[in-house]
């Protein structure tokens, strides 16, 4: 009774102070909108292939493996397991609300959606397929053929329409309504005291600087590591892999916060288990300031609000191959 | 039009000659019933145990990988991929209908669905972990302890309740209403002529000597290669692995054909990659009996039939870890 006395009495004072109106507008986090435009046709084949293992060379791996719709749209381990188990180089960054990211992967280097489906299926140590190989398993099995007709028109399927539909379905993988959300658009009671709080801090203490707008990051390129440098093992090189230019090494895109209490565990390198490790980290590196215990389980509270709605689906059922389908090698050469 | 013609012409034969009524009753084969006496608070919580990758040590393999249910059961490749790409020693049986079964495993060496879970997780070669672990994993997560208390009322996780709930999950996982069972339950133009032709062959040429009841096997033990020795290079014994008898030598669960059409590749060593290679084979070494093609083919139609309706139920999100969850360890020991 006491404690729901003082929340209230706290976010009162604060939403007296900012002025309800203004508060959202003001705010440097904008609400998450639900998809528009969308074809539902590609959606609904691209949700297929996103599940379907038959795009990679073994038939184990989909999109979903290391993108895992059931875990934040990420596996949850500090990098990822590509064919025949091999060690990725790099977190898998979550596909919830990816559609928002300036581009595609760490570094940056595809454009959008649909320019990074088509990575992982041909990359060696990911899917481990080749884009020719993709279209003639697809193109052997009648239901897709019938699908990719409805769909695009042609009888023909080109790596372009597979790419194009998983980005389609990818689309609709935004997640409005957080508790966070909620309170933006106007619900005061949706923040404890303490959210708020972190909220505040997370502001005031310049971590809003980077991770902002819609996504809570996703738009722009910062370098890891600007008061104190970052120690990794990993190679991953950030932007200057694409641009050649050193000054961007280390350069990575921030990422989304949008969901990061189910994106575990964090950093490119995927060395930080938990939030609280995390936002000491960023604190130090980036900002020089080392927060206090209590300042820092603020703003992990206020980084929990962020779990918005997750997507609500059927879980596809996939179009079994025909005779003439190209077997999967998960063993072997 | 004629083709129509045709087949209603057959197909009406075929009534008359049965009575419809009588058809349904002495069929060999029994329409699948759908779940019943079903605990939904276990099926829920079971179906996210089914999808959730941490009850594995790498935190990359989950019950769906190896049965997967947008794939028919399966993993529609010959024989699993494990924990660090083992390949594993027989191919995946489904998932789907396997409440049916007299006993679960090739070798029906766990008595049911709930003996039969607690097996991948704690085999190196598949899930690669310990009960012990994967319960300290699940008793860290919050959401699951609640769960599991909803459900079971205790406040300690333990292994029984794991196996029992997905085990719950799996019994719905039944596949009622394909065409074949629609004819048997009465409406006669569900069959082609030579689907029907096709269930006829597999009656009179002894096929369902051993493929028959509600999931058209599973119902005992037979051995492979009565007529003429069955070829392979998989080191599986069968039966006698649980008996130590040498008689039960090559004795197998005899396969559901339910969904066959899905289920692909067919045996135990998977090295059957269509129906018509897998007829055919059958035919020789279980029945002395070479099938012509189009015999064959008839026989493949009417499998096809027996494709019943896929679960259909919306995709688990799982609860997130905490900070005091165990991390998985996909890469080193």
């Amino acid at each position: 009774m006491k404690k729901t006395h003082i929340a209230l009495a706290v976010a009162t004072l604060a939403l007296c102070s900012a002025g309800l109106a203004e508060a959202a507008n003001d705010e440097p986090i904008t609400p998450i909108k639900p998809a528009a435009n969308i074809n539902l046709g590609q959606v609904e084949l691209g949700k297929k292939l996103y599940f379907d293992p038959r795009l990679s060379k073994s038939g184990f791996i989909s999109c979903n493996s290391c993108h895992n719709l059931s875990l934040g749209g990420t596996d949850n381990i500090p990098t990822s397991i590509g064919d025949k188990w091999q060690q990725g180089p790099i977190n898998a960054p979550t596909v919830l609300n990816s559609s928002l990211n300036l581009a595609q992967f760490w570094d940056g280097r595809a454009a959008d959606l649909k320019a990074q489906a088509g990575g992982p299926i041909a990359n060696p140590g990911e899917m481990g397929f080749t884009h020719d190989l993709a279209i003639s398993v697809l193109q052997s099995i009648p239901g897709y053929v019938r699908e990719f007709k409805q769909v695009f028109g042609a009888d023909k399927i080109e790596i372009g329409d597979v790419t194009a539909a998983i980005a389609e379905f990818e689309k609709t993988l935004v997640t409005p309504n957080s508790r966070f959300d909620q309170w933006l658009l106007g619900r005061s009671d949706a923040l404890t005291a303490d959210e708020l709080a972190g909220y505040n801090l997370f502001k005031n203490a310049g971590c809003v600087a980077c991770h902002n707008g819609e996504a809570v990051g996703g738009n722009s390129y910062q370098k890891l590591g600007i008061v104190e440098p970052y120690k990794t093992t990993s190679g991953a090189e950030g932007r200057a892999a694409v641009t050649g230019d050193d000054a961007d090494r280390f350069n990575f895109k921030v990422p989304t916060l949008r969901n990061v209490e189910l994106t575990y565990p964090y950093f490119h390198d995927g060395a930080a288990n938990t939030l609280t490790e995390a936002v000491d980290i960023m604190g130090r590196l980036q900002l020089g300031r080392k927060f206090s215990a209590s300042e820092n389980a603020k703003i992990v509270a206020f980084l929990k609000t962020l779990t918005g709605k997750q997507p609500s689906f059927l879980l596809p059922i996939l179009p079994p191959s025909s005779d003439a389908t190209p077997r999967p090698t998960p063993f072997g050469k």
